[in-house]
């Protein structure tokens, strides 16, 4: 029986390299040994992110690092402005509101992306606006924002950028120093290639200068203390240290394809999902597709469960349902991290050409 | 080469059948076989607390599950009591006044335990108090408090008792239900056996019915919305999935051996441990012994190093010394999990008796 082959946008295929480090018998966390590794984690993280500043690694989900991204930089009453088309961006917004920040909320369709001149527009509306919420691949839609071109604005301002890239990282290009980019925030079951658990925060220059005026509470994500146990290569609460060795183990990975490449990788898979897709008569869901997964939609109506269901049962190929209002309509297909393969990607393909055979998919309703 | 024996107190030894399931390949966490594995979780996880009431999991450090203790149950500026005798009950207090709860601090010397007279007094100081925040196990000083009788003058007071059980939870005895305690925390690299990165949080009807009133902010540890969830065997967040099906085989190895058959347990090997300790000259330092972990003090100013590390190096034993004020003056072996059993407290004590051999360890200065 062929094994499963996970194609969900998060988590991803854990590659048997890192597997093999989480499985490792236990060690301490305050010794010289897991010291190593911390050092070797505080120089490394920091390349996938492409910045020079300190990358915060947090037991947690991504969710938990989105949380602290807020307590940490602002304070109640502030105000932000949230840029959302899907789930993902409309979670961050919601965050910075349970915390009481003044959230302006633009929104747009799902599939859509917002463009820089938006965000500018925003920004102008809005003068004493402290940051901008905003995502790199929006995983609920596969859309990819154009990160690039909103940092040209948001850093010219007084607004700091924040970059919810759990998703993305590694897939989708983000040059985070080049491109002026003040907080980026992941998780590690997409293309860090890990098992849920872990999550990061890179902390820009003008960021970490925000986090003393900061007035929210906080104790268990706490910057100030995080950076200052790094600087010892130590954390202050007990780390996930199965998950810390296999991140060392990925880091490894990453560095030796180089991140580069590993983005070049991922582009030249995600255009051949795509092609491949519209050739089956698909069509791709997301204005600006995002390299880290791709949406399809569902013809006449098709319920997107169905072909998922099937292509489960019968090729052992796990793809995703649409999230929030798209739930039906459209499939989600990853290749994200060791899932960016011309082997994985063509299985996942064939079942779901096969799927369009045998269920009718195409048929006019 | 004999393996690295880890007596640490957390984290601890995690048995082969844990790590297999740590490092399985990944499964998407909203999928019938993790919805199975987390009704399992659900039902099984509060008998190691010893309730019929939900325990929350959080994919975060336990300093996460006491941090979220404070911020789901409690508003700003109400009162709460803490009693701390150690570095742990020094935490739970910090993270309470880090969201600016009015925290009355009552302390003692490290290495005494509070009875339950004195919590009885605090109340009656302050009849508006709306908790008690104390320790199970303070892990930094090896002492258990008096839980139960505690237990007894809090349950008729207005105060919810907040347990911080991380270390000692299926080590010492705790009847969470039959003893009236409202809320317990723990965490995964202790008792549980498991690596570190899940915390729990145990609540029973008391606390539940704080929930609603509690005015701080919170999002990623938010009890209400994790219940929600779980009542549909989901989660809010992405679970930590591979830590989740390693603690699903943890709690199956607790039940196969019987909850109070591993408290026996854990207080026979404790026991055994404190009394070769005397029998080899070395003087216990708690006051009320924890079966979770054993603190013996080092005669004549002998640095606690210098014998943790002719045990590593000899042995290859890994023990702990004290932390805060007790650095270098006491250590800590610690006999939890999996490392409760005869065959690692004899290589551990062998290794101990070495040491005063070998290092003159109790020569007169």
């Amino acid at each position: 029986m062929k094994d499963f082959l996970l194609l969900t946008p998060g988590p991803t295929k854990v590659p048997d390299r890192v597997l093999a480090k989480c499985a490792l018998p236990m060690i301490h966390h305050r010794t010289k040994e897991f010291q190593a590794i911390l050092e070797r984690i505080n120089g490394n993280l920091p390349k996938a992110f492409a910045t020079k500043h300190p990358v915060l690694t947090f037991a947690s989900s991504g969710t938990g690092a989105m949380d602290s991204s807020i307590t940490n930089l602002f304070s109640k009453g502030q105000v932000i402005l949230s840029f959302s088309a899907g789930k993902w961006g409309e979670r961050y917004r919601d965050i910075a509101r349970s915390y009481g920040l003044d959230v302006k909320s633009f929104e747009k369709k799902y599939g859509e992306a917002f463009t820089a001149a938006e965000v500018e527009a925003g920004l102008k509306a809005n003068p004493n606006a402290k940051g901008v919420l905003m995502t790199l691949c929006e995983t609920s839609t596969a859309v990819v924002h154009p990160i690039e071109s909103i940092a040209k604005v948001t850093r010219g301002s007084n607004a700091i950028l924040m970059i919810d890239a759990i998703s993305g990282l590694g897939c989708d290009v983000l040059k985070m120093d080049e491109w002026g980019v003040d907080v980026v925030v992941s998780g590690s079951q997409k293309g860090f290639m890990l098992p849920p658990g872990l999550a990061f925060v890179a902390l820009g220059e003008r960021a970490q200068a925000r986090m003393a005026a900061s007035d929210l509470p906080k104790f268990y994500f706490h910057f100030a203390e995080t950076l200052k146990m790094m600087k010892k290569n130590d954390t202050p609460f007990t780390p996930a240290v199965s998950l810390m060795r296999g991140l060392d183990e990925a880091l490894s990975m990453m560095l030796e394809e180089g991140v580069e490449a590993g983005w070049k990788r991922h582009a030249r898979i995600a255009d051949h999902v795509r092609k491949t897709m519209k050739s089956l008569g698909l069509e791709i869901f997301a204005k600006a597709p995002s390299n880290a997964v791709t949406a399809v939609n569902m013809p006449n109506g098709f319920p997107s469960k169905d072909l998922i269901n099937f292509v489960r049962d019968t090729h052992h190929v796990v793809l995703a349902d649409g999230q929030g209002e798209l739930q039906g309509k459209i499939i989600r297909f990853s290749h994200m991290g060791a899932t960016a393969c011309d082997e994985d990607a063509k299985r996942g393909l064939d079942s779901v050409a096969d799927a369009i055979k045998k269920l009718g998919v195409l048929n006019p309703v």
